[in-house]
């Protein structure tokens, strides 16, 4: 079932991906612009299978194209979702939890943001996202989430890019991270080459 | 049914919805930040209900927090979601429709646009929405609608500000709106008043 997923997802990224210079993936047909719902909630499902025995609390994410993902995951365990939001500037009042991230694509530092209220230590947080590259954001999300005392439940994404750094430094830090599926390299001319999935053992 | 969620929705707004100078009403309990997807989810069965009879076979937002809702009621339909994005620039390329929205809250200007993959003149279009005060945002996303030649199926939100006059101008254009609810005035005093919802007629 986890592979079956894994495969068709694979399918989708080849047969509309677009890579652009820079190491940029675009998939914008059924991920981060156009949303293909119904095959959204088949990711959401296998996530939910992922994660189910870490019994999470809440769903976070940030804004703007993790949402329709973190939604549906959500969704599969009857949660709330939180994104934060993105700021450019730094106003660092007593209500929210702030945390910098560097975008590589606009190559300058963001700030994220959650307001206290709705991070808090009782939470069991599974952090939810579209692609992790280099994980300036997902490591912006945990610290949001250790700054609020909840506990990580895990962290994953639809798309790991698995040449860059981010996902090894998730995982060496004992991260319980799952990606559903692994880009091994691309380029525009050569498109996408996926890497073997390390979750794939667990389920044949 | 209608009447009873319409009541759920307004119990909730007033519960946990912030009234903030110049106007600004922040509901992070649910609708904005925190998004609590259960309730989300029958907010998102009432707009199926509502819509049902266009058939509408794509639903239409803007990023950010217009997402979580119309990501569960494509959901209902079985439909893609499309999200215009923001952009800052004007890059008028031969690829995109590009519309103009008024930002009062910054008191600028800023552009949306949809990729012209997504939208084309076979397509019933439900935009669905959060807020509806002006009505700035919804005639950008109806006005790339057009320049697509698409059919517009309806505008579906969560809350309309009705002493704005966006929802009068709407309505008075022949467009097939649906408020979720109507807030007739508010302050940071009085908070929240609703107006009675010309919807509800026809759920007795």
């Amino acid at each position: 079932m986890g592979i079956e997923r894994m495969k068709r997802l694979e399918e989708q990224i080849r047969r509309c991906g677009e890579v652009r210079d820079g190491q940029v993936l675009k998939v914008d047909c059924f991920l981060n612009h156009q949303i293909d719902v119904l095959f959204m909630e088949e990711m959401a499902k296998e996530f939910h299978r992922l994660f189910e025995e870490t019994h999470p609390t809440k769903v976070l994410t940030i804004e703007a194209s993790g949402i329709p993902i973190a939604v549906l995951t959500a969704q599969t365990f009857g949660i709330p979702l939180v994104f934060a939001k993105k700021t450019e500037s730094l106003n660092l009042d007593q209500e929210t939890y702030v945390a910098e991230v560097y975008s590589y694509t606009r190559q300058k530092p963001y700030h994220i943001k959650v307001s206290k209220k709705y991070l808090n230590p009782q939470d069991r947080v599974l952090i939810i996202d579209d692609f992790l590259a280099r994980g300036s954001a997902s490591s912006g999300l945990m610290n949001l989430v250790s700054q609020s005392g909840a506990t990580l439940s895990g962290v994953g994404v639809v798309i790991e890019k698995s040449f860059q750094s981010g996902g090894a430094e998730l995982r060496q830090a004992g991260v319980n991270l799952h990606s559903l599926a692994m880009v091994a390299s691309m380029s525009p001319e050569t498109g996408v080459v996926f890497a073997p999935n390390p979750d794939d053992e667990s389920k044949n």
